[in-house]
C-alpha cells in the first residue's frame, strides 16, 4: 500500500504568499487525510497534485485560526464540486478536533447558509487542565452548542482522555489505528499518532513446495494465519511457512507546542517512521518561542530522541524564515540554519531531519520484515 | 483627494489559484475601505501594493463563504503585525453587514482565542424578507447572540431600512456618504453607494482682483461659502466669485444578486461613475443564472442603464473563466464574451465596460467643475 505525506502550508501564524497556513495530507491509496487546515488550504490543494474530494477525515490539532479558518471554505469547495446525483451515497466525512469545533463548524457553516452534499460529524477530544495556562481554556458555556445540528451534521462522538494509556482513542480501521495526545501550548494542542497494521510476512513458498502444497486456497488460509491439514494428515501451522511479520509504519504528527504533557506522547510516539513537530523559531530565540507556546529545533531534536523516531520533519516555520529558494543574499534568518541546529542536537543518534517546505511530498516506503 | 479601486479577488463560489474570492478595496490617501472578504484575501492583498493595516472599514454584502471566510484571519494577521506599543491609540474597525455578521465573528474568533491588538464594532443591517427566499433568511435564534461580547468587540450599530429613501444609513464623515440598498439573492444580499461630498469651485481669481482683494485669509472664508465685506463697504458673496462646485465621486458597489430589490438600489447607484457589479455567468446560462441568485452581464447592463451609471465593472465570474492572460487555445468559456455581451446591451449609452482582474487598479479621477 502507497502511503505519503504531503505539506500544504509549512508557515506559522498566518498564510503567505511564499508559506502558506498549517496543512498536510496524509495519502494512502487515494485516501486523503487531512491534519490542520489554516487559511488558504483549499487554494494549496488545487495547486497540488490531490484531490480535495478525497478527503475522508480531517485531524484539527488546536483551534488556532492559522490551523483552522480553512475548514468551512474547504468543505463547501469539496461539496461544489461533487456530483448531485451522487451525494445519496457520500459517506461521513469524520472531523476530529479539540472541544468547541463541533461549535465552530456549525456556526460558521449555518450563518452562512452553506448546505454540503455529504454529511459530517465532529469528534471532540476533551482537553485537561494542565494542557495550556488557565487564560488558554474555553469555558463551557463558550463552546456550547445552541440550536439543532446543521442539517448535514450526524452526531459526533465525544472523546476523553484514556488515563490508562494517555491517550484518546479516535478510530481503528482495517488498516490503521489512530491515537491523539496532549501537547502543552497557549490553548490545548493534540499530536497524532498514525499507526499501520503490522502485515503478515511472505509466505516461504520452498518450504510449502517441499511439504507438497500447490500455490491455491491454501496458501490464503496459511497467509491468514490459519493452519491447514495436508492429506497425509500432517498439520502445518501458519508460523512454520511465515516469514516474520512486517511491521506497519507509524506516522505522528504534533501540533503547535512548547512541550509535551503527559505520558502518552513518547509512548504513543515510540519509534516513529516519521514525526512531525513544529520548530516555529531558531534556538536563539528560545525564549521567545517557549512565550508564545512553540518549538525550537533544538527542542523538536530532543522530542525525536526521546521517543526513538526515525526521522524528524520540522516544520510550522515562522514566516520570517522565506523558503530557501526565495532566499536573496543578505537575507537574515536562514531556514537552513534550523535544520543543522536540529541536526547538532541529534549527532549520534542516526535520526535524519528534513525541513518540510510547501508541497513537499515525502514517500513513506512499506518496511521490510524484522 | 486620489482615489483607486483594487480587486483583490474576482472569482466566484470559492478561492482558485487564478483567481481569489470576492474581495476589493477602495483607497482615499492611504486608508482603505475593504468589500467582502472571502477566504485568502490577506494573501491577496500580500501580493498587491495594499497594506492590511491601512483597513478602516469593512463592508459584507452577504454571508456567503466565499465573501466572508477570510475577515477573521484577516483581522488576526492585521493585528500580528501591529506594533503593541500603538495598540491604545488604535482606532475601531468598523464592520458593516447582514444581520448574523456579529455572531459569526465573536464565535470565530472567540473559540480560537484570538486577541486582537485594536477595537472593532459589527452595525448590522437588517433585511427585508424580500430580498431573499423564505429558506435563506436566517432566523433569529441562528443569529441570536450569546455570551459577552469579545474583549476587543464594542457594541455595534443595528441599522434598519430607511423606509422614505429604502436605503440603509451607514455613515457620513467629512468626505463621504455610504449608504447600503437591497439585492435579491439566495441569502439577504446588499449593495454600498459611496457618495464623496461635493467640493467648492475654484475662486475667480481674476475677479477678485478687479475687487482689490488680495490673496490672504479671505480667500479662504469666501472658498469656505462665507460672505466677507471689503474697505469700500461693498459685500462679497461667495457664489459670485467661486466657479461651479465640483461635483463628488460616486462608487456603487453590488453584492451577489439577480435583481434589485426596492426602488433604493437605482437612487442610490444614479449617476455611479464607477458601478460595479456582478456577472457570475454569460448570457447563454441566463437561467442558471438566475436559479441561483446571479446575473449575466446582460442583466448588469440592465442595471448600469437604469441607473445611467458611467462606466460598468463587471466581477464575481465563475471560476470556469479563466483569466484572459491564461487562456489557452481551444478553452471554452472565454471571459472576453462577457464583456462583449455587456457591451451589446449597453450600445448607444455611452456607458463604458471593464472586466475586473485580480490585482487591477482603477483610478477614479477628480471630477471637473460642471
Amino acid at each position: 500500500m502507497t502511503m505519503d505525506l504531503t505539506f500544504l502550508g509549512t508557515g506559522s501564524a498566518y498564510p503567505a504568499p511564499h508559506r502558506g497556513a498549517s496543512a498536510l495530507v496524509l495519502r494512502t491509496e487515494g485516501e486523503c487525510w487531512l491534519f490542520d487546515c489554516g487559511e488558504g488550504t483549499q487554494t494549496q490543494i488545487m495547486k497540488s497534485q490531490l484531490r480535495a474530494g478525497r478527503i475522508t477525515k480531517v485531524f484539527i490539532s488546536h483551534l488556532h485560526g492559522d490551523h483552522l479558518f480553512g475548514l468551512p471554505g474547504l468543505l463547501c469547495t469539496v461539496s461544489l464540486n461533487t456530483n448531485p446525483s451522487l451525494s445519496e451515497s457520500l459517506p461521513c466525512v469524520d472531523i476530529y478536533g479539540p472541544r468547541g469545533l463541533r461549535h465552530f463548524l456549525r456556526v460558521t457553516l449555518g450563518l452562512t447558509g452553506s448546505q454540503l452534499l455529504f454529511p459530517y460529524a465532529v469528534h471532540e477530544l476533551e482537553p485537561t487542565p494542565d494542557q495550556s495556562p488557565p487564560e488558554g481554556q474555553l469555558s463551557l458555556e463558550m463552546t456550547a452548542e445552541h440550536g439543532p445540528l446543521h442539517p448535514q451534521e450526524r452526531p459526533g462522538r465525544t472523546i476523553s482522555l484514556d488515563a490508562s494509556t494517555d491517550c484518546y482513542h479516535l478510530l481503528e480501521d482495517k488498516r490503521f489505528v489512530v491515537k491523539a495526545f496532549r501537547l502543552y501550548h497557549r490553548i490545548p494542542s493534540f499530536g497524532f499518532s498514525i499507526q499501520e497494521h503490522d502485515r503478515p510476512g511472505r509466505l516461504n513458498t520452498a518450504l510449502l513446495r517441499e511439504l507438497g502444497l500447490k500455490p491455491g486456497p491454501l496458501y490464503g488460509r496459511l497467509k491468514a494465519g490459519e493452519s491447514v491439514t495436508l492429506e497425509s494428515g500432517r498439520m502445518v501451522s501458519s508460523s512454520e511457512v511465515l516469514e516474520a511479520a512486517i511491521p506497519g509504519r507509524k506516522v505522528c504528527i504534533l501540533g503547535d507546542c512548547s512541550s509535551v504533557t503527559g505520558e502518552g506522547p513518547l509512548r504513543m510516539c515510540n519509534k516513529a517512521d516519521i514525526l512531525v513537530h513544529e520548530a516555529t523559531l531558531g534556538d536563539e530565540h528560545h525564549e521567545k518561542a517557549v512565550e508564545h507556546g512553540h518549538s525550537t529545533p533544538k527542542m523538536a531534536a530532543a522530542v525525536a530522541r526521546a521517543c526513538c523516531a526515525r526521522r524528524l520533519v520540522l516544520y510550522h516555520f515562522s514566516q520570517r524564515y522565506k523558503p530557501c529558494a526565495l532566499r536573496k543574499e543578505g537575507d537574515e534568518d536562514d531556514i537552513t540554519e534550523l535544520r543543522i541546529q536540529a541536526e547538532d542536537a541529534l549527532q549520534g543518534s542516526g535520526i535524519e531531519v528534513t525541513l518540510a517546505e510547501d508541497f513537499l511530498t515525502l514517500p513513506i516506503p512499506l518496511k521490510r520484515s524484522q
